[in-house]
């Protein structure tokens, strides 16, 4: 094991707006032994999010920044290479915040912060793991089924719909019996939403002006009555003035703000008052708090995936030294399905 | 009874910002006879809201605007002078839509819509008829009750905290054990609802720059866990940069945004990603949905005032040709207490 070499991505200045290379640095370090109770696991593949950026800001937040010179916070999935804890065993996959590395060294006080579980590839591959039988994965299901309670009929809309949480709620709000309409960039995407993920219409965002607006009012003749927004921003705005009576909007993220530092929040919905009008409510959600029933939710969605009612979608790049773009083609809106990072093919 | 002569009040057009008194038609028409099933109701009291303004918007919300011509909508208690009804008897105390005008002829169609109601003047006076025991009464109750779920040990911040759904707020919240922080405009209010209304502390708005930021840093150590915002604007997003961990924003009016025309909303609150971040729920009411359960609420809150665990405090103007000046003292701050216009003293 001593002539392991462990290649890391380590935050080295705070970016204002976008992060770009300068703001990492790459290290190496000899891969050392696990003491009593840690473990070493080898990375095989990250989750690259949008949440990321969030973690950069020297803001409060759900969770505490990324410390300049640490190692980038990543969840990931990995294969236990030595392990002195009787819980993991030397070949065993796991999923955990592996962070942006080759190999995790997880003292024996980390484990239960790093949320170091076993999984089961049978259940699913390495890639399903990450999106929907991952963070996305939980992150959808218990967003749309605890806070949204969706009802046989109702209209569910979904921003950023090609993504990893937006292809969970919408496949998930079709199997529920209700009208799916996604939010995307791009017209390709948008075919891409229909025609692989099945919903029942995908708004092209980036159309023109007024696209949001006129799709809004095409695709929900009803009014929206589940907004899962992932954006933020103009696209918020637009869904909030298309509300249904009794709407339920769910705040699980705004990748329209993650580049601006927390200091300085970008405008509010301005709409907001559409809640009173509509006895509507708007409600954040941080996945961490559902930890304790994730395995209902894996269970249920692995069991989707088996029978062929939902997909799982990934797009894949490869290789660590990548992490600077691979990162910010999130935020280009460059990929099609939940963005993976492949590190090590076993 | 054909020699009665009513005075009304009709909007004459709408206003931009603040309505004045040009946009108002002083009108004089005979009074009539009530057809078989109508009821003719003198007017003694009416309510001033703050909604009352969003009303003469030519914009959708929860009812449609006052049309131009018509004569303005406010609700108000009064004595039946003239029935063709069955339900209604020559002097029964009523509370209804009675509009700005002396008497009101509520034909057999519209008595439904008119929410016309015999009210027990012996439960409460016509003033409080028209506060805890009326709308903002009602809304105060739904609205932290049914929305809110108070706690016993939470923290409640209410805004407006001098008016009329504040005062109701913030001792019933005291009455089901929650720790009571108002904001209001002005020293002297600020010690009037300490003093009269029994809050454990009240901030002030008005006192300088980060007055409410301080403020709520002060009184609320363990953050705010329901907001019942009446106001909207700043003194919302200083209280969601406040908000505890699952926390519930109530909204219900947003006086601080009813002068301008709804087509041309005003800033959404900037902070609204604290919802995510706490896990917290914004959520907007309209009283009338709980049309049904009001005995409830006035059974309970006239036992309040009954034995002395709340006041109802009105700041009474008197004279119906004041109605425009009237009303513009809610938007100016000047009302200690339920603005109400006596119109007639029986």
């Amino acid at each position: 094991m001593s002539t392991l070499t462990n290649h890391q991505v380590r935050l080295a200045q705070r970016p204002d707006t976008t992060a770009t290379r300068e703001h990492w640095n790459f290290t190496t370090e000899p891969v050392g032994e696990p003491d009593e109770g840690g473990v070493l696991v080898k990375t095989l593949s990250l989750s690259l999010d949008p949440a990321m950026r969030g973690w950069l800001n020297d803001a409060k937040s759900y969770i505490p920044p990324v410390a300049i010179g640490e190692v980038m916070r990543a969840g990931g999935i990995g294969r236990v290479v030595a392990s002195r804890n009787p819980a993991f065993a030397v070949g065993d996959a796991v999923y955990g915040t592996l962070g942006v590395q080759e190999y995790a060294m997880v003292v024996p006080d980390q484990i239960r912060h790093t949320g170091l579980a076993k999984v089961d590839l049978r259940l699913g591959t390495v890639g399903q793991w990450l999106n929907v039988l991952g963070m996305p994965g939980m992150t959808g299901y218990f967003g749309l089924l605890d806070i949204g309670q969706p009802q046989p009929g109702e209209t569910v809309v979904v921003s950023a719909a090609a993504g990893a949480v937006g292809q969970t709620v919408g496949q998930l709000a079709r199997i529920k019996g209700c009208r799916t309409v996604g939010i995307a960039g791009g017209q390709a995407k948008c075919d891409w939403v229909v025609n692989e993920l099945g919903f029942d219409a995908c708004i092209d965002y980036k159309a023109g002006p007024g696209a949001v607006r006129e799709g809004l009012k095409q695709h929900c003749p009803r009014g929206v009555d589940i907004y899962f927004d992932n954006v933020g921003g103009e696209i918020l705005d637009q869904v909030l003035a298309k509300l249904a009576r009794k709407a339920r909007v769910i705040i699980c993220g705004a990748i329209s703000q993650y580049n601006n530092a927390n200091s300085m929040p970008g405008a509010g919905p301005r709409n907001y008052l559409s809640l009173l009008v509509n006895r509507a409510r708007m409600e954040g959600m941080v996945v961490f708090d559902y930890a304790d029933r994730y395995p209902v939710a894996i269970a249920e969605l692995a069991g989707y995936l088996k029978d062929g009612r939902m997909k799982s979608k990934e797009d894949t790049v490869v290789g660590l030294e990548t992490f600077p773009e691979s990162l910010n083609k999130l935020f280009a809106g460059g990929n099609f399905g939940k963005l993976v990072l492949q590190v090590a093919s076993e």
